[in-house]
């Protein structure tokens, strides 16, 4: 609700023409609040509030917006807004706003920066999206081994303005090699004729930029860091990740995974976003091939006719034998895919997980394998051997659901792909089929139809 | 493999008495790295390297040491070395690790702990579990309005050894009452002599010591800080959260939702660290309801045998339905679940999401639909009927299950339930039967049996 107010009072101010108590009204306004509010106003009223606001907020402001308002306001903006904005604003923003862009609009774009800004940016466009280095910043603070503290400090005094990290501060050689790392809470605490070279730590953490930029931000969130240095492949610094960053690259990388689980290609579009059209597209290639697979369970149940005709009441205990199975195998492997995202289980743990899922499955099948017997023994009461086979065919389908559940993702990792792929959609196609197999061979076994 | 190679050289040094190599090994290691090194070790071992240890490198270690760890080390160390983690370790981290263990223990080892170290931890204890006051730690640097720079950067490079954050000051009056946020990075910027009311930035983003810690991790996350104060009911200070411990928050609030998605009850313990009686324990639960909620599916089954009997092919699409419709509902609530984590979705957007996801089952359901007619067309030659059928119920199942996954999400957010709750083990079920009344009474009407 609170959004909307300040939204009325904006157009209330914009009608009466206050432009100062406007200005100051959006100056205490965060950014990314900003963004969302600019994001709901009407085109024409987006550029004129964004005109209204101060040089520094402005290019922030900016930064925060979705993709298509930042497009559409790049369209009306004069020249000098374009150079304005992509100077002040950090160039990994930029980049990750070009990268979703189309090339001849980035072009004429980037023809309006200055040739500092379009240079750094264009190093940038070239890494390939998902690397550390797409979403590095090369505004970062670099010292000098000789240097003394209060030259640090005062260096960056003078050049700190425009680093997007001014707490971690890396220390390189003249071929721009990285050798050590200091940070200004050690600056702050020590003697200040101390030198940069007494002070740094050389034992440093740093990622490549080919590097997954997921390794990357889960390097920065493992050892606590402010900023995680980015190197090339002849060790010399070239950007670096922030933690707010990092931040972001793992919240969309765990929108992958569920994205994944749901059984939908991934996109990095908000689900309100995304047009229906499109969505359609991400979910429809699963939901054939599963729907395809399902094929195999029609068969096994065609194949087993006449002993369901002869005895119907077998039918009805399909659903919940594939139900549980399919549950079963799921919770085993949304488990374990998250585990092995965040490297709590990994490829060489696979026979603990079977272990672990082995003896689960007892436990759990057991359950409800004797709930089921006392069940059907009271509801059929001439039809023991009924009881039976639904109870032991409940029992072995949990038991190879959780194997199945448990080991895929881990096999799917050893073998290069997403283990993520695994997930409940996929697992409950391949246990329906299993389970089909287990009940009715169990069913013909023990109930000779 | 590199770990394995560092825990062999550590036990050749240790064998060889080798103390000082020893010493100089560990200290190039990171607290994380050493932590996960110590957990691999016989616990004598674990004891012996973690007194070789540099004092402040112990307390990090022990700190980053998963819980089971922490206590046997507490178990076997001495008065004096019980005190020195505890002075050493931040609040936030020792009180992360007594909740976790059992009350006796703790007040034994409470006793150990200075006074004020004891009343800092004890504080913080009364926290409820899952709150902003639980996570946050007491270990800030506060400011006086009326220093000036220079006074207030020689009061941090006093005290500032054992905070935990100094890169944001807190600026408090004498009630403790907050009054504003003073960043380093603008304090080395500005003129030495500025005083710190005038730097200050009084719009103050904050959180309650009672509000929930996923809200507050998000808080920090969306505007990008590097900690978070947390105020009383007053508007006192009484503590921060910082980045790292609001990343860990929402990593594992996120394995929160994995775990309730996948059907189980959410526990913190790594999964291969959980015993196999608990995990069944987790599972259990949500298996025994879906398998009874099952028994609706089952008892529409026997409510239609005779139709089923009649036209026995009807019995093998059974699987293709009921699944495709589970996948089509799975992929709308988990989409909608991880929006409505992110914010993306709110509880208004109720109307946006149901005609989304309309327009998105028309396009999926009618590309099922027409791949099932011509299948089976094919397939069964003279059963042109058989074809409509399958087709017509697919089409509305996938209708079906979009709109249910898609809404019951935003409907138990609505409730005041945990959205994740209507994940795809539940839509599943629910799928299921409606999609086996949609497809047996499409049959009937189509089919005349």
């Amino acid at each position: 609700m609170e959004k909307e107010r300040i939204i009325e009072e904006l157009e209330k101010l914009l009608k009466n023409h206050d432009l100062t108590a406007l200005r100051r009204m959006l100056s205490d306004i965060q950014p990314v609040d900003l963004a969302d509010i600019f994001e709901q106003v009407p085109e024409e009223t987006r550029l004129v509030l964004f005109r209204i606001l101060p040089k520094d907020l402005a290019a922030d402001t900016f930064a925060e917006m979705d993709h298509d308002e930042q497009e559409q306001l790049l369209t009306n903006f004069t020249d000098q807004e374009v150079k304005n904005v992509l100077n002040e604003m950090y160039t990994d923003d930029a980049v990750d706003m070009l990268e979703e862009m189309p090339a001849g609009f980035v072009k004429r774009v980037l023809a309006k920066a200055t040739p500092d800004t379009r240079a750094d940016i264009n190093a940038l466009l070239k890494y390939p999206e998902g690397s550390a280095g797409a979403v590095m910043t090369t505004e970062y603070v670099s010292l000098k081994a000789n240097m003394t503290i209060s030259e640090a400090l005062r260096w960056i005094r003078a050049h700190g303005d425009d680093r997007e990290d001014v707490y971690t501060c890396y220390v390189t050689d003249a071929n721009r090699r990285l050798n050590g790392v200091l940070t200004v809470r050690e600056m702050l605490l020590c003697k200040r004729d101390a030198y940069v070279s007494e002070l740094m730590e050389d034992n440093i953490i740093s990622v490549k930029t080919t590097d997954d930029r997921e390794v990357a931000a889960q390097q920065l969130a493992r050892y606590d860091l402010n900023s995680l240095p980015v190197v090339d492949g002849e060790g010399r610094l070239v950007g670096i990740i922030t933690v707010d960053d990092a931040i972001d690259v793992l919240q969309q990388e765990t929108t992958e995974d569920f994205q994944k689980i749901a059984g939908t290609t991934p996109s990095e579009e908000p689900y309100l976003k995304t047009p229906a059209w499109k969505m359609a597209g991400h979910r429809i290639v699963w939901l054939l091939v599963l729907m395809i697979s399902d094929m195999i369970s029609g068969g096994i149940l065609g194949s087993f006719e006449d002993a369901l005709t002869a005895l119907p009441v077998l039918i009805t205990f399909i659903p919940m034998l594939t139900d549980t199975g399919g549950n079963a195998g799921s919770q085993s492997s949304t488990l374990v895919i998250r585990g092995l995202a965040l490297h709590e289980i990994r490829v060489r743990d696979l026979p603990r997980v079977l272990w672990k899922e082995f003896r689960v499955a007892i436990l759990c099948g057991s359950v409800l394998a004797a709930f089921n017997f006392v069940r059907l023994s009271i509801q059929y009461p001439g039809q023991q051997m009924v009881a039976v086979t639904v109870a032991v065919a409940m029992f072995f389908t949990v038991m190879m659901a959780k194997a199945i559940g448990g080991v895929l993702p881990i096999i799917a990792t050893k073998l290069k792909m997403d283990p993520a792929l695994m997930a409940s959609p996929l697992i409950t196609t391949i246990v329906d089929a299993a389970s089909l197999l287990i009940y009715l061979n169990v069913a013909k076994a023990l109930l000779n139809i």
